[in-house]
């Protein structure tokens, strides 16, 4: 029997808002639900940090942290089986997005679409191209490239808007292990095309931004009164209506079986009135919704209680973040005087090996050597325009050995026929 | 008797390279010497995220801190009466410039000379403007930002070139304080007109990126060398010797007393042979190093003890840091769940006060408002477009009260003579 690596798979959540059914259904549920399978390692943070950039108001983030961390613990977030953290709670993000930040190229910064989207923006208003950007609206990809990398985050489920970003702490990733060896592991996106996008009062999809939202953990009354303020037609009891294009019928879907969708859908076609039909609503909703209601209210109400699970989660998360930043900074160069660095560099291998040395010239191109154990040049690449395109050529002869050299005979200097055999020895020792 | 408040003088020095005789006439001996000033609260450190920027090479980063902190301690700063850290053992730093960044305006940034010198040097050169720059490179103003208002330094002694930097922490300090209350003091620039320039061996400024330096704590065989490598012209002895225009004379100008100097200047006049004007150099030098070499050395051979050193000066400075981040934390909105923000934010005041609230509006200017202890509207201020201009407003109303209150009608909504007393009133509160 072996037991499989989990696969470990990040989200964070911006602390800005009031939970509400969109996000319930779009996010919290499908993602808690996510979190049971085990070959799945959680890692679900509350990204107030990336709040900051958007927001300036200091009890609304505070508020938001509260009612979110709640939200997900009421709508059964386990967090003694995942790691549920605040992203503020751990010094070494910050840390780590500053050394990311010297490996970024800012010309990466300038295709990010958020920030194109706000430049957009200011030119079509006859404004200055930066006009009311902040440097945290420009630097958004490399805190979010720390929040993934620091945990080695293997899969990151996003919208498609998102895979950007996935790809630019790929890039930061990449530029990184060139420069000071391999430490980074490069996340994926995960793309959620089904992702329900439940839609709001007014039929347009339910976001802050439209003022269209049914708070998810508000009192019942509440609650029927938001659901009450839904768009219909103007059809009169008896009439049949269209389930298509109802936001009141979509939204019933979200929560109900096929078989309740069905029932619903039949009682359209026989005339059911608008104010029938939203008391269905209400009601399949409050089926699923208050049980946990009770919960996030009792949280809400005890936010010291919340403050020792995110602490907890925090410490959790530490445990990993601490060690892999001391590892980092001696990579870069920040460490104690009196570290040796040859030593400490080689401290996990007690017998020298072979290694590939990646590095950058002045000319701005990549490339790489291949050294034995003594540090003598066995190999020598010629230039890469990228650091991906040399990694990947070490990654073949360290896969294919000797077959991969011959193949790629073009990229290297030349080399003597017993250069060759050596360069096949050592490859062999990897 | 009273105390008078010592003022706050903050230098950092970048770690990437070795002390030569130019850092130590120009920047080491003079600030050493203003250290020792009882009016002078010192804070030194060693900029090591800073080197990161521009130096890929861990090994030189770990040397080039090592040798920059023994050549200080070594050339007499005294590490129990100033603050002498290292930057990266204050995990402060990279927490406040993430807070900075979120207020800083990415059209500041692009203004910032040492990123327009890149892309002018990109444009020349017919590539994109952004070839080759970090975000690094980009985001440097920040980080010098945060380790100037951490510290609330108010006096930072910079070069021409670094004027720019101040003025930007000065606009990071003013908008945070706008949007969260005034947290941090506003750092002036102290420009050193007289910092001696030592000419290098070719002539031109000593400069490692001549690569015409003489080392500081070279052995003392090596300085003799490398100053028998000072170009001079080939007047053969016993043929008088111009004195201006002479490196050799600059460089012996900086350690001499005006007596010396007379000397050797009547020597050049009288035809000294450049051998022997450069063993005089030599002995000159050594004479001012030699007692400092013997220190440097054996700090260099004990990295161990430097390091203890500098997690001291760290430990000192966090004494500060700490808490102050406590509070800006607090301020921006990342707090403990269950604190409570109003009883909080108010704690140091036990009875209400007037007070004034700065914001921002969604038009991108700047107002405030004076509220009595209840919180009530008395002042509404029009537009600002500077967060500057407003805080220069409020301080007019602090100190002048109802007199500035007349002066400025302009700039505030109309106002009842009610209203005018109320506001009067409140103001004499302050």
């Amino acid at each position: 029997m072996t037991s499989q690596p989990r696969t470990r798979v990040l989200t964070g959540i911006t602390t800005t808002g009031t939970p509400h059914l969109g996000n319930y259904v779009g996010a919290i549920r499908p993602t808690v639900q996510a979190s049971r399978n085990a070959h799945n390692d959680g890692f679900y943070f509350l990204a107030d940090y990336h709040a900051l950039i958007k927001c300036d108001e200091p009890a609304r983030i505070q508020r938001s942290t509260l009612e979110i961390a709640a939200s997900w613990i009421a709508s059964g977030l386990d967090t003694e089986k995942v790691t549920f953290y605040r992203q503020s709670d751990i010094p070494e993000i910050p840390e780590l997005t500053w050394l990311l930040t010297c490996v970024t190229g800012k010309g990466l910064l300038n295709r990010a679409h958020a920030y194109k989207a706000s430049v957009d923006k200011n030119h079509e208003a006859g404004k200055d191209t930066d006009a009311d950007v902040t440097a945290g609206l420009f630097m958004y990809p490399v805190l979010m490239g720390a929040d993934i990398l620091m945990f080695k985050a293997h899969k990151v489920p996003v919208g498609r808007d998102q895979i950007q970003h996935i790809e630019m702490a790929r890039d930061m990733a990449s530029s990184f292990n060139h420069l000071y060896g391999e430490h980074f592991v490069l996340p994926e996106a995960v793309i959620e095309e089904s992702v329900a996008l439940l839609p709001g009062l007014d039929g347009r999809k339910m976001s802050k931004s439209y003022d269209n939202t049914i708070a998810l953990f508000a009192p019942a009354a509440t609650m029927r009164k938001q659901i009450a303020a839904i768009v219909t037609d103007s059809k009169a009891p008896g009439e049949p209506k269209a389930t298509e294009g109802s936001a009141l019928f979509q939204i019933y879907q979200a929560f109900a079986s096929a078989e309740e969708t069905a029932t619903l859908a039949q009682a359209y076609a026989d005339g059911i009135g608008w104010g029938d039909a939203k008391q269905v609503l209400f009601e399949r909703i409050d089926r699923e919704v208050a049980p946990m209601r009770e919960q996030y209210q009792s949280l809400i109400n005890n936010p010291a209680q919340l403050d020792k699970i995110l602490l907890a989660g925090a410490e959790k998360a530490r445990q990993l973040a601490t060690p892999f930043m001391r590892e980092l900074r001696h990579a870069v160069g920040l460490r104690a005087l009196a570290s040796d660095a040859t030593a400490s560099e080689h401290k996990d291998s007690k017998v020298a090996l072979p290694s590939f040395k990646q590095y950058r010239e002045k000319d701005g191109q990549f490339y790489f050597k291949f050294v034995d154990a003594q540090a003598q040049v066995l190999l020598q690449s010629l230039a890469f325009s990228s650091p991906n395109e040399a990694g990947q050529t070490i990654a073949r002869l360290q896969n294919e050995k000797g077959a991969a050299l011959t193949e790629l005979a073009t990229v290297f200097e030349p080399m003597t026929p017993e250069k060759h055999r050596l360069v096949c020895e050592n490859l062999d020792l990897l």
